[in-house]
């Protein structure tokens, strides 16, 4: 028999609310033949403040056990920035090879969008997750003094590169269009950019059916509000995926839709699914979070582990849901999760 | 008698065009006590193509002699990418120390924006234009083997930080709504992200008139499509600011209003003014190029000499200019020079 033994990461702020319902969820799209097993991890800035710790090397061990991860929201204003990100969020993501983080942008009829007119957009963004200017290469100098130099390298290396652009020419194959844009700084950032896009001209040839696009990352956040339909995959670094998803996530539905996966392609280790979204403190507690973004992910979990079908039909329950808002009061946070519980059950 | 000595770099595909026209209206509204001479150099493709070189020693030389400069466009698909921004653009905005890349952005009634709504834009970005990602900084080993490794390095310096922030800060304070926001990316670039913060808390206190927020660029980009009202003066690194500002010109009326002053506050060295917009080979001769950023960026140029009346009748011509396009035919880039010279003359 079938089972999933999944690792629960609440977090912080909305983290537990919205987590909360992306289980209820979970939990009503399975047939009785799969065996669901959670244990929860209390990482985030309670556990920070209480031992100093922010993911250890026992934790590690612990969370690698699971076949996936779920988590909220990590960060919290009491935490001195860079402190949860880079000590846990970033951590779990470089010693767990989350190569491919996944962010795709579909924006459902009937939801709501910054942009006038009426938009087609449904792209996905393949943002690499363990390379970049997000490595903590770097420095500073003379802290604190009028002569203070602060660094930061971004590492970019043949290997990391070739295996995310050829996971997104796979994904852009298997999707109607066939079309890959890369985005990056290549006239700029000409180091790192050639790399880039050597290894990308390279693996083009393999995959003759798709057509290419090379773009710099300022024309892309202009197209993303002017023409977004003119994507299909995108393939990035990890900095310029982190800019771009957001702004994808604005214009297509906004951040209380958007989800993520940071995917280890060989499943050497457990991957782990989030929404795109923060901890958001000031709404914290009060059921006011949309738990969408956290469903959507439990959504990329399942297909990432194979329940295709458990995954589509949280994705039509998800739609349903959004298309049904206009015009309605707004739900609490588990009112939302409820609805949709009901509708991948139904 | 008064004199403004200007260099005139037109450059590569629309470049041309639109110089031209900037030129026209700044005849236009110079009073006739102003002595204008003008210096017309051929740098771009053309030059790089006949001679290999993008920018010499003599050139900053002869360069360096003048009040300012004025800009078109620089680059070519014939050029490979990275030849003439690293070795043009981006050298000459390094050799005059150009740190305050000023970029407004302000939408006009009646002019289309991707946003749907009536929102209400009017802010400047204060990008820094000497450190961060941009120095060049970085290398690549075993270049186009398997084992290669690309590395680029941002540099950020107390010095190089503190005066742009401190120029963003005396903007804001001389702006009606006195709101200063610092833009990057803290809780990842966390070395340069403390010098960043640190610098900008500590100046903030010499402006206590002036209302200070921090944002990460990622979540910038959201506010710029859900609330860009939200802004009056952003100050940002070089990376953010190229990125943040295509999009800030994007939903403020399009690239083809959008203008930027490279400056050097010090006057030690000419400051630059130019269109954000880049060569667009694809419209270039045919007439069709709006010449409105780089009449803007006339404008720029004009307040940073000291023509303050002169600018704003520029401002307000093309004000005018945009409110009544609605409708209307297109025109071609010189009838839109020649109603810009008209006005300002009138
Ligand atoms: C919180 C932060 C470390 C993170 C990132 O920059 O990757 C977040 O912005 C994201 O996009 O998941
Ligand atoms: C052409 C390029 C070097 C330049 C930059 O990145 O600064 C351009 O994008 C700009 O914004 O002026």
């Amino acid at each position: 028999s079938r089972s999933i033994n999944l690792a629960v990461i609440p977090g912080d702020g909305i983290g537990q609310e919205v987590v909360a319902e992306g289980l209820k969820v979970l939990s009503a799209v399975l047939p009785q033949d799969v065996k669901l097993e959670t244990k929860e991890y209390d990482f985030g800035a309670r556990r920070y403040h209480a031992t100093g710790e922010t993911l250890t090397d026992a934790d590690l061990d612990a969370l690698k056990k699971h076949d996936a991860i779920l988590l909220g929201a990590i960060g919290d204003p009491s935490v001195p920035s860079g402190v949860l990100e880079r000590g846990f969020l970033l951590k779990l993501r470089f010693a767990f090879d989350h190569h491919v983080n996944l962010r795709p942008s579909k924006l459902l009829p009937g939801v709501a969008t910054p942009l006038a007119g009426e938009p087609q957009i449904d792209f996905v963004v393949v943002r690499e997750g363990t390379e970049g200017p997000y490595t903590g290469n770097g420095g500073t100098i003379r802290k604190g003094t009028e002569h203070e130099v602060a660094t930061e390298v971004s590492v970019n290396t043949a290997f990391g590169v070739e295996r995310v652009v050829r996971d997104a020419f796979a994904r852009a194959q298997a999707r109607p269009r066939k079309k890959l844009a890369l985005i990056h700084k290549n006239n700029v950032l000409t180091f790192a950019g050639h790399l880039w896009t050597n290894i990308f001209n390279k693996v083009a040839e393999e995959f003759p059916e798709v057509t290419t696009e090379y773009m710099h990352v300022d024309a892309a956040t202009i197209y993303l509000v002017t023409q977004p339909e003119r994507f299909d995959v995108i393939v990035t670094d990890n900095l310029f995926g982190d800019i771009i998803t957001d702004l994808a996530a604005a214009v297509s539905g906004g951040i209380g839709v958007a989800a993520s996966g940071n995917i280890n392609p060989s499943g050497e280790f457990p991957s782990m699914f989030e929404p795109v979204h923060g901890s958001a403190p000031d709404i914290a507690g009060q059921g006011k979070a949309d738990p969408t973004a956290t469903v959507l992910s439990v959504a990329l979990l399942l297909r990432h582990l194979g329940y295709e079908a458990e995954a589509a039909r949280i994705d039509e329950a998800v739609s349903a849901d959004l298309s049904e808002r206009t015009g309605k009061p707004a739900r609490s946070t588990s009112e939302i999760g409820d609805a949709l519980a009901v509708r991948v059950a139904g």
